[in-house]
Parts: structure tokens; C-alpha cells; sequence
């Protein structure tokens, strides 16, 4: 029954390493092991080698400074440091804008903030996983401190306009400091920091959602961003951040954003794939919604619903044909619970629980995508026989179509 | 004039990473790239790889059980992670102890503490570096939350009872919580959580500084050690640290784990070389200080004082030999200052900008050592000759030599 080969489109949970990029650290891990803080002649070759990284990120996004560039050790890490380090920063200031649909790492902080005595709006969203910018604007108050609104969403795919935000931030106050979890986009659309993003104060990314591995990231954080240490060590990254650097890895992650800038080429084909897949699922499927349907999302990710069938199901069904894909966020499975990005969209309950994430990269074929398009419609027209629900749905409300 | 190979003897700084440990990482930077909390059959193989490199760690650890230990970006967020997170969830007491020579990732959360209006106490040592007992039990209060002591010193080897002042914390008040970072014992001695060190409640360490990469680290958290999470975010190490699990460095840890304890073998021929090291140096260099003679010390580490010259001096001279060794911390290099360890030995001024630190691994051969013995004289000898302070040196009090 499986396929010889496997399809992975789960590109939004993790990707592949690219062979260039696991090429970029190799020296790193063999001879070129110094502590670039060490004082010697090949030591010193290290640290040349992480500030090269560094200007190589800096030039991924659209051409920053340098010294604009911290390295992490993932976009968690580059979260909790932007919102925990703010708030460090400007003790004045007690509120927090940010969305019901941002990923955990944003979330639990604000959580956090919360029982810190700070108030945060987390902002709704609309059907299809619009975020209202009148909502917005009546939402900044003269003690917002921060805003923390996500670049793309990792389930739907939806984009935002955070570029746009920003400068709204900086006209309503100055003094709002703009955060943005740039971790989907990244890679996928183009971060140009000094263009369309250039009142973006902190941004988020990390490696392992574009081909280097998991366990580095970065935070942009833009000259005279007020933001207090939050991993609290030794002098590295000019003292906003300890901790010795993973030099293997901050090698690889400009290597990615290198090879990133060569993969926007094939954005517009992934995309292609992505608007077919769309339109044939849709078509052979009935009562299928998608999620994110006629708003600009990332050209990877197709997010869809399936009505009175189960998720984990056809993960298990798609699995057995080689096709690996998730329900949603890698991050919260093994919860049964509905994701709260599906429960912020207002998916309808009979679809809640059966949602599937397809999530592509560049180097995802029209095969694989032809052959998803093949294999998907039975794994849910099987599923659909055995449900229980399936036959009572003449006798639900019929659940309006998207707009 | 520089030798065919080089003389890495800065192994405190950072280690090579052993060909098995790169080797161990290697499937997960390629075909085994999945996201180990996602749902498809393959991405359970890569959480059972956690899972096995979890309990590879646990059984380092003195055969701990496996939950208890988090996987880390560094030993630094491990020193983070335990005092703020301790600090969090147990916000009635208000006092913490440490010492005057932990490493900057204690040190600093320690003063961000003091910030947030903790009292900390910071214990001075001898000018061998030993820490008082009597002064230890003398600082715990009805309000210590928190005991932080390092089990070695990264700059001068120096070895302290940890298990011992764990067991007097929890004997004087159970309620107490006893850390220490052990980043530059491990792999060099023994770490029983279950035996000598079964009171110890967190213990820091990291990878790199025993032939893993630099990036990845562990926390060992007793069970029942109160302990809110630092950084927030997904489900991830039980809900204890958010973030992508770094695969490919818990892999490599787990191997290093595993090469430490087939190392502790070569730690008497380790400690032979470097015991011979300092008794050539001590006969061949007048005016030279052993900072923690007599002491226990890690096995591979020898720290001197030499008089009327500088240390930076001393390594630039050695680099040109092919030798590579350092002053002290690396995380602290950079800065002019003498480091805040040798301050808080009282080593005498005129020896304090001379001192330098050799420190050794599994891998350290006794021709390098010959080598080490033969040339570092030499270049005392050298720059003393250019020195303004060695003429003036029999107008200078005799400092007294180590006891």
C-alpha cells in the first residue's frame, strides 16, 4: 500500500536540513571547534567566521546592521527574550497587545505577564484569520508597551500586515515597541527590515522552519530598542545574551538565509502547487472548508477542515501512504483539544476536529502534490463511511461555505 | 619557529568535538530531521532518539530517572533556568547564597536578582580558592530560598563538597534548594546524583566543555524541586522548556555522556601530566604562584600566577608556538580587567595580571605536555627581560609563596 517514497509536507513544523547548509558547519564541528572569545590566532578565525554569519543574516533581512542581529537558540528563545526584555526595559509601561492565534512561545509569555500584574488585549480574528486593524488601533492605550503580532501564522498560513502595524504604532506613540514572530514567514516572503518592515523593532525567526536545524535562532532587535538581557551570562553578542556560541550552528543559519534568498524563486511555483491542491481538494471533497480562504498567506501551507471526520485519523491513514502532514501545530499534539488558532477562527465544531495542515518547501515536487491530491480524497471518503457523524449530517445545519 | 602541530590546552574553554559525537549527530541533520512531536511514524523514531539520549544522560547522572533531566541551549540557560525558575515558585523567601568565583551565568542572575529585590550572599574563598564551610552554614537563613555553588572552578579547577553543603542545606531547612553548576566537572568527575551528590537538587552542565557542541546543555532537576519554567512556549521537555527539541545536539550529548565515562579512565594519567607540569614550572619559573595548590582540583587544570608580567602577553607569545591556553574564562576575555575569580583569591597584584591557565582533556598527550614545559619558561624568561616591574622587583615586598 505505501509508496516507495515518502511526501513530507509538514514543512511548517520542521524541514529538512539542506546538504549545504549541514555542509556550512562541518568545519565548526571538526577543526574549527575554538571558543571564538579565546584569544589565539584560530580562536580568532572562529569569531571571523560567526561575524560573517552575522552580517550574512543582517543582509537576509534586508540589509540591517550587524550589530541589529542576536543570536538564539530558537525563535522560542527569541520570543521570550523580546517580550521578557522589554518589559525589563520600560517598567513603566503595563499593557500588551497581541493575538488570540499567536504561537505558544508569544502566548505563555503573555500568559506570564499577566500574573506579573500586566494587562494584555489578545485581539480576535475573523473567520478566515483576518486580524480587524481598526480592532487594532482602539486596542493601543498610552501604557502599551508592546505589541506582539506574528508575521505569518504557523497553522493557517495567514499574513499580516505587520509593516504596516508598526508604522501605525510609531504614529499613535513612539514609545510602543513593535515585536513580531517572524518564524513562518521566514524564508517564505521576504523580511525587508529596512523597506516594508522598517518600523519593526524586534522580529523573530528561527532555523529550523528553513532548512538549517533546530536549536538556533535570531532576534533582529533595531538600534535603540530598549530591551534588558533576558539569558543572563558572559559578554557574547555584546552582552545580550550569554552563553557560549553555537558556532555549527549560527554557520548553518546564515548558510539557510543564503539559500532562502535563492528559494524565493520557487515560491511562486510553490504557491501554483498550493492554489491546484486547494482547488482539488475542494472540489473532491464535499463539505471542506478552508482555512485562510482568499487572504494572502504563506505560499506553502494549505489548511483545510473536513467535516465529521477526525484529524488524528487521517494523519494515521496519509501516514500509511508515506504522506507525513499534521493536524496543525507540532507544537501542541499529543493535546486533544482543538488548536486555539482553529477555536480564535471560529471553525465550525463538526470541522474543528478535522483539520489537516498541508505544509510545503521548495523542494516539494508537482508529483508529491499530485499525488496528495490523489490519495487525500479516499483517506477522507473511508473515514467518512465509518463516522458516525457522517450519517446524521442531513440532519445538522448546514454549515455556510467561506465567503 | 612555530611547531607542525598545535598544543590545545584550553580544554575549559571549549573541547573539540569527538568524531563519535559528530558522528552520532549526523543522522538527524539528514534523513532523521523530523520534528519528534509530530505524529507520523518516522518523527516517533526521532522522539524515541530523545527518549534514548534522555535516559544515556539520566544513566551519567548517577543512573537519575530520566524526567529528570531538561534538555538546554547551554549550561548558561540551565544557571538561568534554575534560579529564576526556582525564584518564581517559591516567592516567600527572599535569600540567596552563592560565592564571590561562580561562573558570570550565576553571577549575573544573581545580581538580577538582588535587582528585583532578593538579598544575595556572596561568599569569599581563600587564597586557594577553598570556600569555608563554617562561613557556608553561617549564611543560611530561615528565608534562603536558593543555594548556588559550583561543584569546580572553570579558572582554577578548585573542587568543592557540593554534596556535602547540599546534605547541611537540607539537614538545616528542607525547604532550601541546592544548585550548582558542575559545567567544568563533568567529564572529569564523577556526577552521582544518587550517591555523593544525592542532595544536590539542580545541577547545571553543558556539552561543549566535554566534546559535544557548543549549544546544547542539561538540567538535572530532582523531582519535587519546586521550579517554575523559564522559557515558555510549547509542550516540549514535559512542559519545562519551550523550543523545538535540538535533536542533533541531544544526540551528541548523549554520546559525549557516554565517551566521559570511558574518559574518567585517562583523568589519573590527566592529572600525572598536569601534577608534573606544575612541578616543572614551579622549578623553572621564580616567582611563580599555583593558584589552588593543595587543593582538590579537576584533573586537567593548572593555574598560574607569574609575577611582573602579563597574561595576555604570555598567550600571545604562546600562539606563536602553537600553544593555545588562556588567562582565565573565556567568557569574560576581552576585558582588561583581572578576572573577579583570581580578585576574589587575593592572588597579589603584581601576579595578578600574569596568570594564565592550562587545562587539558582525554585527548592531551604527554609529548604536548613536554612541549608545554619546555617553551612556557621561555617565554616568561622572555618577557620578563622586557618588563619594567622585574627590574623593581627586589624593591617590592617578597610575596609569600603558596602555602
Amino acid at each position: 500500500m505505501s509508496e516507495p517514497t515518502s511526501i513530507y509536507a509538514d514543512n511548517n513544523a520542521t524541514t529538512a536540513v539542506a546538504p549545504e547548509v549541514a555542509a556550512a558547519m562541518q568545519p565548526f564541528l571538526g577543526p574549527e571547534f575554538y571558543n571564538p572569545s579565546s584569544m589565539y590566532e584560530p580562536a580568532q578565525g572562529v569569531a571571523e567566521a560567526v561575524g560573517r554569519a552575522r552580517q550574512t543574516v543582517a543582509d537576509f533581512l534586508g540589509g540591517v546592521t550587524p550589530r541589529e542581529v542576536v543570536f538564539t537558540s530558537c525563535a522560542t528563545e527569541s520570543n521570550n527574550m523580546a517580550i521578557f526584555g522589554v518589559a525589563a526595559a520600560v517598567p513603566a509601561r503595563k499593557h500588551i497587545v497581541t493575538s488570540a492565534v499567536e504561537h505558544p512561545a508569544v502566548l505563555e509569555v503573555c500568559k506570564e505577564m499577566q500574573r506579573r500584574g500586566y494587562e494584555v488585549t489578545y485581539l480576535g480574528v475573523d473567520r478566515h484569520g483576518r486580524l480587524s486593524t481598526a480592532d487594532y488601533v482602539r486596542a493601543l492605550r498610552p501604557d502599551t508597551l508592546l505589541v506582539s503580532l506574528m508575521h505569518a501564522n504557523n497553522e493557517t498560513g495567514v499574513v499580516w500586515p505587520v509593516g504596516d502595524w508598526a508604522r501605525i504604532a510609531k504614529e499613535t506613540d513612539p514609545g510602543i515597541v513593535f515585536h513580531t514572530d517572524a518564524t513562518q514567514s521566514a524564508g517564505k516572503l521576504s523580511l525587508d527590515l529596512t523597506g516594508e518592515l522598517k518600523h519593526v523593532d524586534l522580529l523573530s525567526f528561527s532555523g529550523h522552519k528553513m532548512h538549517a536545524p533546530k536549536g538556533v535562532g535570531a532576534l533582529f532587535m533595531r538600534r535603540g530598542t530598549p530591551l534588558r538581557p533576558y539569558m543572563l551570562g558572559g559578554h557574547q553578542e555584546e552582552s545580550r545574551r550569554g552563553g557560549t556560541e553555537n558556532v555549527p550552528y549560527i554557520a548553518a543559519l546564515a548558510r539557510a538565509c543564503e539559500l532562502a534568498r535563492e528559494h524565493e524563486a520557487d515560491m511562486p511555483r510553490i504557491a501554483k502547487l498550493r492554489d491546484w491542491l486547494q482547488e482539488e481538494l475542494s472540489r473532491r471533497i464535499t463539505h471542506l472548508e478552508v482555512n485562510g480562504l482568499g487572504v494572502e498567506r504563506t505560499p506553502n501551507t494549505l489548511h483545510v477542515s473536513c467535516h465529521f471526520i477526525e484529524g488524528e485519523a487521517m494523519l494515521y491513514d496519509l501516514n500509511r501512504y508515506g504522506i507525513y502532514a499534521s493536524t496543525g501545530s507540532a507544537c501542541s499534539s499529543g493535546s486533544l483539544e482543538p488548536s486555539h488558532v482553529l477555536q480564535a477562527l471560529g471553525v465550525p465544531f463538526t470541522a474543528l476536529h478535522g483539520s489537516i495542515r498541508f505544509s510545503f518547501s521548495a523542494y516539494t515536487t508537482e508529483a508529491e502534490v499530485r499525488r496528495i491530491a490523489e490519495v487525500f480524497p479516499e483517506v477522507v471518503a473511508n473515514l467518512r463511511k465509518m463516522s458516525p457523524y457522517w450519517d446524521q449530517k442531513n440532519n445538522l445545519p448546514r454549515e455556510t461555505g467561506p465567503a
